[in-house]
C-alpha cells in the first residue's frame, strides 16, 4: 500500500495538537509528510521542517505558497492553524483539488461553515473533521449498540465535558488564543469543548438537536468569552438531554462523560476510562465491555486489557481518512455536516444565552 | 440515658419507607416504639403492632385518635404517611405538643408548607424532616469542608438523582401514590427525588437557588407526573448549577451524585459509594477520603473500610434528632425551613417547564 | 413472632465489637437482649447494663453467675469476651442448655476446638460463630452462583485481607489484647485476619484448604505475633490458592476481597464495595451485579442502589440465627465445623513458616 | 535531529509484537526503520518490507544475512523473533557492532543470559530489552517517589499479573510457540508474564528479590509448560513479597498490577488504568496521581485527562534507547542485568516449585 502524501498547515513548535496530528499521521504509517507550513515564524517553521525531516524547499512560509507549489504533488492537507484561518485555508485547498483534514472548529461561524459545505460539494473532494473523541473504538461500538437497538428508542441523552485548567487566571499561548474572540470565535467553553460534547451525543445516539436552552457563563473575571455553560436541549423524537461543559471545574482533567438512555438500558462511556463501556440494562446485571475484546464490532490495536487512549483515537480517525481517501468510500470520519451543526449549536447557545430563552437550531 | 419514646403513624406492612424508619429508630438505641397507627386497615395494622411488641391498646385505627390518647405519653411521632397526610398530621401533632419527625415532602405543596412553619414556629416543639442523604458522615463532612474555604468560594454545582425503576410501566404500591396527583402532589420525578438532590446540593454547599429554569417531562406514556427532569440553576452569588435527575434513566438505580466547584478545588460525592469522598484540587493530586478516618470531623459506627450505608444514614438523622429533642440545641437534621425551600422549588421548577421560562424561587 | 431472650457475655464500653453485636441483634427486632455480664470491671458492667436497659439484677459480675442464674430464662447466649475465653464460656453455655453465638475465633487453639466440636454435638444446642463476611448478600450470593456452576469447575482462588492500622507501632486496648499471646493465641494477622480470609474462600468457593506453605512475618520489631502472612494453598481437587493478609499494609483500611476462578469466568468481591459482584466470562463482557437487584436470590434489605454495609451483614448473621434456633433449620452462619477449620488453619501455617515447609492441614 | 537507522528482525504479519514495536518505533519519529529480516517465510518477508516501504534490496532472508550486509549502515537493530533465537541474534548483532534492542526474554535460559552479559560488557555497545512496563509515565513516578522515600522505608510486595486468554484450550500462533518449550523455555506462565511482575517490582520497589517458593501448576490438561504460578518472595532486607500470575485466570485480561508498601504508606498501580497511581498514606487521605499532571516528575506524551496507554509506554522504551545510543548516557530502559535476573527468577522458581522448598536466587 502506498503512503499518502500529506502536507500539514500549522503544528509548529510550542503547539499542543500540532504534535498530536503529528503522531496521528504516523501510527499506521499511511501516510508520508511531504510538505509543511507549520508557523509564521520563519524560524520556528524551519525548525519543524527539519524535524520532520522534510527538504527545505517543501516548508513554505505560507499556506498560499504550499497550496500554489504543491498542487498535484499531495494527496491531501492537513489544517492545524488557528481557528480563525480554517475557513480561508480550507476553502482554498479544496479548491485547489486537494483533500482537506481540519482540526475542528471546522470555521469561526456559521455562516462560513455554510458556505464551505458548498465548497465541499462542488469540490467532490474529501473533508474530514477531527472531533477525536468519534476515533475511540468503544464510542463506535457505542454507536452501533444503539442503532441496532440493544438499548431500546433512546429517551434521555446527558453529556458533559468538565475541564478546570482555566479555574484560575491562565496566560500562555494555549490559554490566550482561545480567550481572544478574534481568534477563537464567539465561543469560549461553548466553542472548545462543549461543542465536543455536542457532537459526541449526536455521533453516538443517533439523534439531532432541535432545540436549547443554554446558560452561558463567565466565573473568571476579565475574560471575554465564557468559561462555564450548560445547556438544556432537546432531540430529534422529543429526546431531552443537558449538557454541562466547563473550563473553571477546578480539579477536573478531561473529564467528557456521555451517557444515553433508551427503553431497556442506558450506556455510560467516559473519556478518562476510554477502554471500557458500560451497559446498564434495566434490572440485568450492569455489562462492562472491554476494547480489544473479541465480542466487539469494532477492533483495538492490541489485545482487551492493553490500554489504548488519546493519541490512538486521534490516529484511527487520521487511518479511517485515508480509507476513505483511497477508496472513495465515505467513513467514520466527522465531515462537513459535522462541522455545519456544530457551528448552529455554539450560535445557537450563545443567543439563547443572551435571551434566555429556548431557541431553534437551524 | 432514658428512651426517647416514639409514637409511629403509618409504616405498615407493604410500605417500603416505615421499615426503614424502624430500623434507623432502634439502631442506637435512643428510642423506645411506644404507641402507632401502622395502617389504615385495621389487620395490617393490627400485625404491625403486634411485629413491634406493642399492647394492644397502643395501637390506634387512626391518627386523630392516636394523637388524642397519647397525649403527654411520648416525646416524639413519626410520620411515615402517604404525601397527603404529612401535612395534617405534622400540624395537629404540633399543635398538640409532640415533637415531630417527619417523612419527606413537608408538605403536599407551598402553602401548606408555609402554613406548617408558621405552626413549628408558634409550637415551640422540634421538628425534623428525613431528607435521608443529609446523614451520610461525608456529605456532612463535605458541608463542613466547603465552610471552612477548602474549595474556595463556590462557584458551581451539579447534581444529578437518577434512577430507572419507572422506566418500564410499573404497577404496585410504591409507583401506584407516585403516579397519582391526589396522594404525591403536584410533581412526579422532581418531587420524589428532584427535590432530594436540589436539597444535599443546598445543605453541603450553603448557597441557595434563588432562580431557575426547568425542562420537566413525561416519559412513559399515560402517566400524569413528570418522570424525568433537568433544571439550569442559579444560586445566590451568580453561581450556576444544574440538576438531572429522572426515573427513566432505564439501568441506574439510585443515581444520586453531587460536585461542587469552588476556585481552587472540587469535591465529587455519590451516594452509591457513599463511604469516599474525593476532593480534586486543581494541578493537585485528588484526594480520597475514607469515612471512619481519624482525621475526619464526623465519626462513623464501625471503622474506615467497614462500610456504612442507607441504613445508617438514616438512623444518624434519628440519633441526632433524640439529640435535639434532649437537650433543645438545634442539630444538622433538616427543618421545616428545608421543607417549605423544598415545596418551592417543585412548585417553581413545575411553573418554569410549562412557561419555558426562568423563574424566581421564591 | 415473639423475640429470642439474649444474654450477652462480653462488649462493655470500649470494646470494639461489643456495640456492633449489640447493633446487629437490635437492626432486625428478633431477640430481646435481656442479662449480661458486660465487663470484669464493676462500674463498666453496670453502665453497660444500664445502657441496654437492664435491670440491674439481670446484669452479673460473671459469666459463670450468669450462666447460673440465668437456665432456662435465656434462648442464647452470645460470647464478644476476649479469645481466651472463648473456649470455656462456650463449653458451660452448651452445656448449660442454652444455644451459644460466639464472636471469632472459636477456641484459643486446635485442642479446644475439637473439644469444643465434641460438646457442641453432644448438647444438641445451636453454636454459631460470626465470621462477618459471610453474612453480606453478594458473598452468599457468589456461593450459591458458584455452586450452580456459572464459571465452571474451581480452578484458582486468590484471597487478600490486607489493614494498616499496625504499621505503626500502637498501644491501645484493640492493639494490646492482640499482641498478647495468652489473650489472642498464637497468632497474630494469622489469627485476626488471616483466617477470615480462609474461612470466606471456602464458604464462597466450597473448596477446602489440603496443604498449604506460609511465609509469616513479624514486621514492626518490638511484636511477639505475626502482622504479616503469605500463604501459598493447596485446595481439594487439586485447586490452587493464595492468601495475602497484613495489618501492616500501611495505607490500607480493610482490604478484603476474594477472587475465585473456575473454567469459564471468575468472580471479584471485595469488602469496602461489597454491594457488587464481578463476574468475568471469559471472552464475554464483564457483568456487575448489585446488591438488592431483583434477579438475585440473596435479597438485601434495601433496593439495589441503597447501599448496605459491615453492620447489616452482621444483623443477617443474627437473624439467621434466630431462625436456626426457632425452626431447627441449619443455617449460613458459621458453625463448630467452621472454628475447627479456622483453627487448624492458623496453627498450619505456623507451623509451616516455622519448618518453612509444605504442611498437610487436618 | 538526525533519525537513528533501525533494522527489525522478525515481526513479520501475524505476530503480535512485531507491530507493536513497528508503532513504538514510529511514534516519537526518532528513528527510520532502514533494513529488515521479518519472517522466515519468504513471501511474508516481502510483504512486511514493502509494507515498511522499504527497498527489495535491504529485506533479507535471515538475520545473519542482514546483519553482514548491513554492518556500518544501521545504528541499531530491533529483536522481535522467537525466544529461542534472542540469544544468537543479539550475541552476533553485538559482536558485528550493533546497538540491540530486544524483545523480553533476553534468553532462552540463565546460561545464556550469562554468557550474553559478557558479550555486552565486551561490546561496548548500548542493550536493551523492552519489559514494556517500565515505560508506563507512573510506574517511573512511582519509582522515583519510592527512592525518595514517599513511603518510608519498603515493607512488603504484592505483585500480580493475571491473564485469562489461555484458560481453554487454544490453538493459534501466540499460544503455540508459547506452549512450546523448544520455542519459548523452560518457563511458561512464569516465563512469559510472571517474569514482567517480578521485573517491575523490582524495577519499581529498588528491592531484589534473594528467595523464592514457587508454586507452579498446569492447569488445562495437555500442556507442558506451567499455566499459573504463585509465588512467596524474599526481598533483600528481609521484605517479604507475593506474586501471583496466571494464564487461566478466566475472564481477566492484562491483569498487572503492583502494590509496595513502606513504613508510612502505600503505593497502587494497575496496568489496566495506567494513567492514575494510588498512594495511600497511613491514617491519611488517599493519593491519586494524574499521569500527565505539571506536578509530576515524569512526563506524558498530552495532558493529564487525555489517557495514554501501552503503545505509548512502549515507544518510550524506543525514545529513551534513542538517546541513551545517541548520548551513551544510561537510561531507564532495562538492560543485559535484568534479562540476567529475570532467567534467574524463572530458573529458580522451576526448581522451587519442582523441589517444593525455598531456593535462593543467583
Amino acid at each position: 500500500m502506498t503512503k499518502l502524501r500529506l502536507g500539514m498547515m500549522g503544528g509548529g513548535p510550542g503547539a499542543f495538537i500540532g504534535p498530536v496530528h503529528g503522531i496521528a499521521a504516523r501510527l499506521d504509517d499511511r501516510f508520508a509528510l511531504s510538505a509543511g507550513a507549520f508557523s509564521r515564524d520563519a524560524e520556528k517553521n524551519r525548525q519543524a521542517g527539519e524535524g520532520y525531516g522534510l527538504p527545505a524547499d517543501r516548508v513554505y512560509a505560507s499556506w498560499q505558497e504550499m497550496l500554489a507549489a504543491e498542487k498535484g504533488r499531495l494527496d491531501l492537507v492537513t489544517i492545524v492553524t488557528p481557528n480563525d484561518t480554517h475557513f480561508p485555508i480550507a476553502k482554498a485547498a479544496l479548491e485547489a483539488g486537494f483533500n482537506v483534514l481540519c482540526d475542528k472548529p471546522a470555521t469561526l461561524n456559521l455562516e462560513e461553515a455554510l458556505r464551505l459545505r458548498d465548497v465541499v460539494r462542488a469540490s467532490g473532494k474529501s473533508y474530514g473533521l477531527t472531533y477525536t473523541y468519534s476515533g475511540y473504538p468503544l464510542v463506535r461500538e457505542a454507536k452501533a449498540l444503539i442503532a441496532e437497538g440493544r438499548i431500546g428508542r433512546v429517551r434521555k441523552i446527558v453529556v458533559e465535558y468538565s475541564q478546570g485548567w482555566l479555574s484560575q487566571e491562565v496566560h500562555n499561548k494555549q490559554a490566550d488564543w482561545r480567550a481572544d474572540p478574534a481568534q477563537s470565535g464567539l465561543g469560549g467553553c461553548i466553542a472548545d469543548i462543549g461543542v465536543h460534547a455536542f457532537h459526541l451525543s449526536e455521533f453516538v445516539s443517533g439523534a439531532k438537536v432541535e432545540a436549547l436552552s443554554a446558560d452561558l457563563g463567565i466565573v473568571v473575571p476579565g475574560r471575554r468569552l465564557d468559561d462555564d455553560c450548560n445547556v438544556l436541549l432537546r432531540y430529534s423524537n422529543g429526546v431531552r438531554g443537558v449538557l454541562v461543559s466547563s473550563q473553571i471545574a477546578a480539579g477536573d482533567r478531561n473529564g467528557l462523560r456521555l451517557r444515553v438512555y433508551g427503553e431497556t438500558g442506558g450506556i455510560d462511556w467516559s473519556q478518562e476510562q476510554p477502554n471500557i463501556l458500560t451497559i446498564n440494562g434495566h434490572d440485568q446485571p450492569s455489562q462492562i465491555l472491554h476494547a480489544g475484546a473479541p465480542y466487539l464490532t469494532y477492533g483495538a490495536r492490541v489485545p482487551a486489557g492493553h490500554p489504548e487512549g488519546y493519541l490512538e483515537a486521534f490516529a484511527t480517525l487520521y487511518r479511517d481518512f485515508a480509507d476513505q481517501i483511497s477508496t472513495g468510500v465515505p467513513s467514520l470520519v466527522p465531515g462537513i455536516e459535522d462541522g455545519v451543526r456544530g457551528m448552529a449549536f455554539i450560535e445557537t447557545a450563545i443567543r439563547s444565552s443572551r435571551n434566555q430563552n429556548w431557541e431553534q437550531l437551524l
